[in-house]
């Protein structure tokens, strides 16, 4: 055995290197701009008017498409009667909405840190429920982008018609530009989400206001003009239609697709901590402010389009909201700035509503990952410490989504709301549950909102799905099962994973060394690389020493055993293993299976290691020293060592050369 | 320090495992067949019937489509008159095989083991003269694979015009045949080469004897019949036509492309050594039949065409050997047949051609590899004991040169016969230079036939290059001094590599060990996978063991050192290292460079690695410990260790646990 002294002929020192950045890193810094440390973590607190433009915008959004969706699926049917149905329709959506805002009021109040519908519902019904929630939200979240990108982009080119041929590359790109930004970690700056917030909500206004000031003073509201390309308009007329029973189910379907107008409305009790002081009762208040607009902004529209007789288009575009607004600005200079306006402003809200999910889905999927549902790769805050691989999974969801539906918001409402109303009732059940666990003071109210609240998002739920079943909710009726399946499976795997890892841990790291220690060295020249590993296996002070030779080329082989025993090198055994199949990974996985047989050695593997100063001089070689590594894996006790030695150093080394020697 | 002692409580003995196969090398198994040792490379000795099957299908097949290049030429400037000069042309070009076939008599009995251009031009030039020869013929077995395969297509769909439309798919898949069939090491079986080759020759011989026959005994032979779609016919008479200075350069230009007829004429003396003995008399006297039978076949067809008078089409089908062949064989049953026999023979022997590249291009590339001349990569034998990575590069090229050029042979002779001749010059002067150093018995004699052979394929050369240079020669002229600087370049890195590696190996192999050998385990958590590292780190016996956690997040980091604490693990120190920009890899990179700062310290990083029983199951992971391994093998001296810990194999450690344990 080998015993350390101070060497009489070290090798040259080798200097302290500089430790150089990576490329990508670099690029990484240039792109995304400079790293942000773990404690940089921090929320600014938002007061209320900051609040509603951050939380708000995937509600308010809604706006855009809602009144749109509704006529869509009346106008076919019932023809021109669909603008006597759009307002009570409108109105019984409210009616959801305000029982949803009291709802939500009670889980702001009992969860203020985390009050997503997933933390409610495992905490109330436990894990495997709140999957269901889970999966039905993030669902949810990826179809929010997908139907806001798509609908902004109708604002787009309501405005700029020329601009739809590219309609589908233009929703791409926003998701592109969102997600960078995301990736970026744009903070919830206020600031910034607060222009087109309070911009869209002016622009919306004042076109509500002057439309309803022009029906008072008895000015002439001008119907939307028709183009080729709107939607077959029915003829069934109005009490002729209420006969048939058919008919209300194309109410009942209406209803459903005005459903994805309260979307959204959960933002806020996701984000309470982001509240300044008092942070519950801050919260509630934009929650009813919120409310308030939405449903101001909805019926206004609703109600509006009941005079300018709107007609959906196939393509999608022009849409509702903009030919009303065209009526009601009018053709004039100061109308053409006004309507420009209306759809820039619905534009940017869109894709604002967009952002939120980027917010939301990163953090749900985190959750879930931390609870073994989901890859923990979820859980890991990227360079700008924002949930990179969450943002990356939501951006490549939706743009497969948009190039699935070709960008179309009629295609892509039948699969939304179904996942928001199914993650509404769960999260309100749980809030049921809650209030009949703990009965706080209070309880009996609660109680009775939240079940309220439950029973109408499981009717609407309910409604949704089956109107909409055959238009492609089944699509989301099949994934979500399939989905918790799963998250399950994976679940069952890091449990079993973790289990196996923990058991006897604490005995384990104090189990005594295995009785034999053999290093094999394996060389394939006898060059300075060899040395190295050589020089480095005698330093681990094994009880066997091999050097081990994969001969593939048996000349070669055997004028290395020459050079072997020429240079007196024979204190350390050469052993020649012949592969006469090539295969030098396998031969090496062989020789330390018999080696380890006995189950009580603990086998090193040397791998002299080239470390080439090019990537393209590292091109130029084979990667047998990976392959190896991977085969020899494969065994208990079997340890890779890669010895690196350094080409294209030699230089550093000269200059520095018998540096940090001590006599 | 830790000393080694028999374990009072060993972890249970690990059984000898299996070693199952890899699925990628079970499926190379099923589709290459079993794989070939190395003992089993041994050349089958052919006798000249079918060494000319093997080895003459490149030149022989040239016959497909040499008139039908001149002809392309000549017809559009001279009209009718080409039918009087292609005759001549041909013969002036049978005069050059003739000097070429003399010059290689010489080469095959000089260099008997192998008388390529490459290693002839390096044994009397050197080896960067070598690199020109040798890039030259890489050139051009890729071109001979792209006209080969082109050209049997052509000679298909002359046959199925339907499938014309699927040209270019039916001539890659030629390439992915041959390719394929050369990766699972097709051996060169006399028997199966011989088939197509003296199936071909049989119907040629037949085709020629027919059409004289028929001109002699006065049968008319019909003109073959033109449909829209034939080349542009000239309209300058005959005289007319040689008055002016610019149709010798069209003749000359027609030569040029007859040149191609005579390519391959060097494969026999690339495989001497795969002759019955006495090889060199065996083989000179292959050439001769082959020399003698290709001229016959050229001869015949120029001489026949001149009586059909076949006119090339655009698209290149039918081609002018089909034409020919129709007119002599005539429309009956009989004469359908014949044609058909015709086409099928010239097919399989134009695929037979690119087949012989697919063994000569690895060879030659293999040589240059050897030389350091090319990426290492190309020596290795594969499975089957060809060189894989030479098949798969020469088939790549190709494809890409049939999908540029679309499979259209007019459009890859002008890039043709460049190199080949330029390989045959420098071939040539190498052998006069030969003759001249040796002196040998009859060398003035050899002497005289080298130097002719030299100048005449400078000559031609020289007029290939001036004719065909705008029409792609261009290209080659380009690409092979490139290529040849880059092989330098690529030959310099090799050469320092080696020289740096190989330089003091001998004293360093015997250097003693650094003064200090510091082990640090990573630890992530208290878990078996680190227990197992702990158990292997204290094996090593090294002057310093200290754990190592690079804590991302605080809490878990505290958490760990309470436990680390509460099991008494106080012998082992805890390192806490902090990464708050949460950068694993990076902080170890650190530690390890501040630990080796004095140059004299030789440190071990120990990485505990979880073996996943599924790939499924290493995907819910992330790659952190290849990242560190990549980041740490920066810095001299630091080495890096993977610790396997194997999960999901409990049950097989309990039905043998204690085995091998002596109490």
């Amino acid at each position: 055995m080998l015993t350390r002294q101070t060497p009489p002929h070290p090798l040259p020192a080798q200097p302290p290197v500089e430790l150089p950045e990576t490329v990508g890193y670099r690029f990484k810094n240039r792109i995304l701009g400079r790293p942000l440390d773990t404690d940089q973590l921090a929320h600014q607190r938002l007061g209320i008017p900051t609040a509603l433009a951050v939380f708000a915008s995937d509600n308010l959004s809604s706006v855009a498409y809602a009144t749109e969706e509704i006529l869509r699926v009346l106008i076919p049917v019932v023809g021109f009667f669909a603008f006597s149905l759009v307002v009570p329709i409108t109105v019984a959506m409210l009616i959801v909405l305000f029982f949803l805002i009291l709802s939500y009021r009670e889980t702001i109040k009992e969860y203020p840190t985390a009050g997503g519908a997933y933390v409610v519902t495992r905490d109330n019904f436990g894990l495997l429920p709140a999957q269901v929630a889970g999966v039905s939200l993030l669902t949810d979240y990826v179809l929010t982008v997908a139907v806001s990108v798509a609908a902004g982009t109708d604002a787009l080119t309501s405005a700029v018609p020329s601009l739809h041929s590219a309609h589908v590359a233009i929703a791409l790109g926003f998701i592109a530009l969102i997600a960078f930004g995301n990736l970026k970690g744009v903070k919830e700056s206020g600031r910034i989400f607060a222009i087109p917030t309070y911009f869209f909500i002016s622009v919306m206004g004042l076109m509500l206001l002057s439309g309803f000031i022009k029906i008072l003073t008895g000015t002439h509201l001008p119907h939307a003009p028709l183009k080729p390309g709107h939607i077959k308009i029915g003829t069934k007329g109005a009490t002729d239609a209420m006969f048939y029973g058919a008919t209300w189910f194309v109410v009942a379907h209406a209803f459903a697709s005005g459903g994805a107008a309260v979307t959204g409305v959960e933002a806020i009790s996701n984000g309470v901590t982001a509240f300044k002081k008092p942070e519950w009762r801050n919260a509630r208040t934009t929650l009813m402010i919120m409310g308030t607009t939405l449903g101001a902004m909805f019926f206004g529209l609703s109600a509006l389009s009941t005079k300018v007789h709107p007609i959906p288009y196939e393509k999608g575009t022009p849409t509702v909201l903009a030919q009303v607004g065209r009526a009601v600005f009018g053709h004039g200079a100061s109308g053409d700035v006004l309507f420009y306006m209306l759809q820039a402003g619905t534009m940017l809200i869109l894709v604002l509503a967009a952002n939120t999910s980027f917010a939301d889905f990163p953090r749900l999927a985190s959750f879930q990952a931390g609870d073994n549902f989901l890859p923990k790769q979820l859980t890991k805050r990227g360079h700008r410490l924002v949930f990179s691989n969450g943002i990356l999974a939501l951006a490549a969801s939706a743009a497969a989504l948009v190039l699935a539906t070709g960008a179309k918001v009629d295609r892509l409402i039948p699969l939304y709301a179904v996942g928001v109303f199914t993650s509404f009732t769960m999260s309100q059940s749980g809030m049921a549950r809650h209030h009949l666990r703990l009965r706080e003071p209070g309880w009996r109210k609660g109680l009775i909102i939240n079940s309220t609240g439950a029973v109408l998002s499981l009717v609407v739920d309910i409604i949704i799905l089956i109107t909409k079943f055959t238009h492609g909710a089944w699509l989301v009726v099949m994934i979500v099962p399939v989905m918790v399946a799963l998250l399950v499976r994976l679940n069952r795997q890091y449990e079993a994973e973790s289990q196996e890892l923990e058991e006897n841990a604490k005995t384990a790291a104090e189990a005594p060394i295995l009785k034999r220690h053999v290093v094999l060295v394996l060389i394939d020249d006898l060059d300075q690389s060899a040395a190295r590993a050589i020089q480095y296996a005698r330093t681990l002070v094994p009880d066997e020493l091999k050097a081990v030779h994969i001969a593939v080329d048996p000349l070669h082989a055997a004028e290395l055993a020459d050079e072997w025993r020429r240079l007196g090198l024979s204190r350390l055994p050469l052993v020649i293993v012949d592969a006469p199949d090539r295969r030098v990974a396998r031969a090496v996985l062989e020789l330390v299976a018999e080696e380890g047989a006995d189950g009580q050695t603990e086998i090193t593997v040397l791998i002299p290691r080239r470390m080439y100063k090019r990537s393209w001089h590292k091109l130029l070689h084979d990667r047998t020293a990976e392959q190896i590594a991977r085969a020899v894996g494969q065994l208990p006790h079997a340890n890779v060592t890669f010895v690196p030695f350094h080409l294209g150093e030699k230089l550093a080394l000269h200059s520095h050369e018998g540096e940090g020697l001590r006599p």
